[in-house]
Order: C-alpha cells, then sequence, then structure tokens
C-alpha cells in the first residue's frame, strides 16, 4: 500500500470489490480498510462512489497492464499467461476462494456504474491487444492473434470464476495447461 | 412463465441476478417482477433471501444442462458450443447488454450466499462433464476432454463478460469461433 490516502482508498476499493463486488463495498467498507479520515471520501472523490469504482477499475486493469508488459519483456505469451494464472491461483488459495478479479466485477455492472463497466471494458481490450501484439511477435497474423487473445483473456476470467465456485485451482490450472498447448500449435503452425 | 407462483418468483430471480447481481436483487424487486403477492416470499421461501438465490442458480444451471442435452442429442459438441453462443449473443444485444449469466454472478457471492456459490459451482461442473462426455465420444481421451470442456466453458463465461463491458458481441464470436477450430483439430488428432 502507499502512503497517499486517496491512492489508499483506490487500492483498498479494488481489494473489496474483487472479493465483495460494487453492490456488495461500502464507503464505509472502504474508509475502514484504508484506515482514511472518515469524511475524507467525498473530498478525495467528489462524484461518490461512482468515481471510486471507476477509479478502483482502472486499478485493476492498469495492475494487470504492468504486470503483463514487465512479463512479455522477458518471456514468451504461453510463459507471460502462465505466470500471471499461477499468481492468481494464489490469491485463490490465500484468500480461501473469496478474492477474484475486481475488474470482473465492474464488467458486470451495466447501466448501475457505467463508467466502471467501461473502464473494465477498456481494460480487457487493452489486455486483449497486448497479448495479440505478443503472439504476433511470435510470428502469428493478425487475424489468427486477435481472436486466441480474447480466448486466453475470457478463458481466464471465466477460470477464476469457476474456481471460486468450485473452492479449487483445478479449473484455472486446465485452462493455464490448454493456453500453453494451444499457443505452442499456433506458432508452430506459423512457423 | 409458469403459472406456479413460487416457479415464477425463482424464474424472476434469475432473470434480475443476471442482470443486477445477488446483491443487487432484492425481495421486492422480485415480488414485483414476478407478479407474486408481497409477504408471500417466506411462505414458499422459509430461508429467505439466501434460499431463493439458490433456487434461482439451480434453476439457471438447469436450464442450460436441459438446453446442452437436448442440442448434444442431434448435433456434434462444436455446433452444440455454436447453438448456445449465438442464444447468448441474442440475449446479449436483445437485453442490451445489461443481461449475463445468472450462474456466474452466484459463482462470485463467495460466503455471503455459500449454497448458491456451491450450486453455482456444481453447475459449472456439470456442463464441464457433459461436454467432455461429448468430447469423449467423438473421440478424445478423457484426459484430452476434460481440460478442454473446462475451457469451453471458462471462456464462453469469460467472453459473455467482456461482451457486456464492451458493449459488443465480439468477444464472445470470437470464442465461438476459436471453440469450434480447437474442437476440430482436437477430434482431427484423435480420429
Amino acid at each position: 500500500m502507499t502512503k497517499n490516502p486517496r491512492q489508499r482508498m483506490i487500492e483498498s476499493a479494488a481489494v473489496l470489490i474483487r472479493e465483495k463486488g460494487v453492490e456488495g463495498t461500502s464507503f464505509s467498507d472502504v474508509v475502514d480498510a484504508s484506515g482514511a479520515p472518515r469524511g475524507s471520501i467525498y473530498h478525495y472523490f467528489p462524484r461518490g462512489k461512482a468515481q471510486l469504482v471507476e477509479e478502483a477499475t482502472r486499478y485493476g486493469t492498469d495492475f494487470v497492464v504492468a504486470g503483463l508488459a514487465a512479463s512479455l519483456e522477458d518471456a514468451n505469451v504461453a510463459a507471460s499467461v502462465r505466470k500471471f494464472g499461477m499468481f492468481y491461483a494464489e490469491i485463490l488459495r490465500d484468500s480461501d476462494f473469496t478474492a477474484g478479479c475486481p475488474v470482473l466485477a465492474a464488467a458486470l455492472e451495466g447501466e448501475r456504474s457505467p463508467a466502471a463497466r467501461d473502464a473494465a471494458g477498456q481494460g480487457f481490450r487493452q489486455w486483449e491487444e497486448m497479448l495479440s501484439e505478443g503472439l504476433r511477435r511470435e510470428g502469428l497474423k493478425t487475424e489468427d492473434a486477435a481472436p486466441l487473445a480474447t480466448l486466453i483473456v475470457s478463458s481466464l476470467e471465466g477460470a477464476v470464476a469457476l474456481s471460486r465456485a468450485q473452492r479449487t485451482t483445478r479449473p484455472l490450472e486446465a485452462v493455464i495447461d490448454q493456453i500453453e498447448t494451444l499457443i505452442d500449435a499456433a506458432t508452430g503452425r506459423a512457423a
């Protein structure tokens, strides 16, 4: 956690939302979790909860973008996906399968939190594009790389939800293995 | 909608939950949507909202099981997945991207609604097993069919969430195409 109280509130909101969803996370929970002074929330987020949820969603998407960018500098797409997936498997186990993805939670908000939903949509798109670019660097054509990247993001998000519901990392681990096989087959065909 | 008021409440709850999530759906919403007499809800669901949400989740999983079973009698797995995916694309468009999957919403409930979460987990498992069995009938070995079935369920659930967030069926359509290609490749290898 950083020392800036505004940033601390955003990070606390992201952590709460990934577990409790947007509806289930109150300002009061965020104040308690972040240690921010009660009453300071409208000072930092004049548009209220909608703004806090939107910024927490962007924090969640940026967190993945930063991790993925760093990983893709040193490793190929398959290894980067495995690294990210195993990191998430650890979050699932450490939280006793209560913590999921704050961006997925925001994606389900629809017209209740349109700014957060849009931030989730843009985040997913950014992840898809980063993976697609990585796959192109490994020799895939754009028309093969783009839908495979969409499959990767979709299946990882879905697998985290299946893992939470079934209280086991089996679905996530199966999906990571499948993605690795798919990428190997696709880049093998391209080579 | 059926005529039985209890069943009508379960179906209304499933429809509301797929749009508003579990936290966002109140008893009062369900009473309004189902036309049930106010005050009848505890008569039909003595364990309260937890019971209603659990039964709505089972209704959602059983709905998919019935559709998938019927489809798999006449068509192969790839065609059944396409049929189901296109049906969902229509739900997304018809609802202006507000309606998702009630089972996914329940999957994210954790300890707030453990019975609904467990029902979601069992439902996902049942879908995985039906698809895995279908893939085995098409010649795949269990060790290849099972993780591919998990990938299919995970990626469809994730793609519906991506489609809602991005307000386009592009992710869902890309995932349906990818799954079809994967199944063709896997059954082609097995043949």
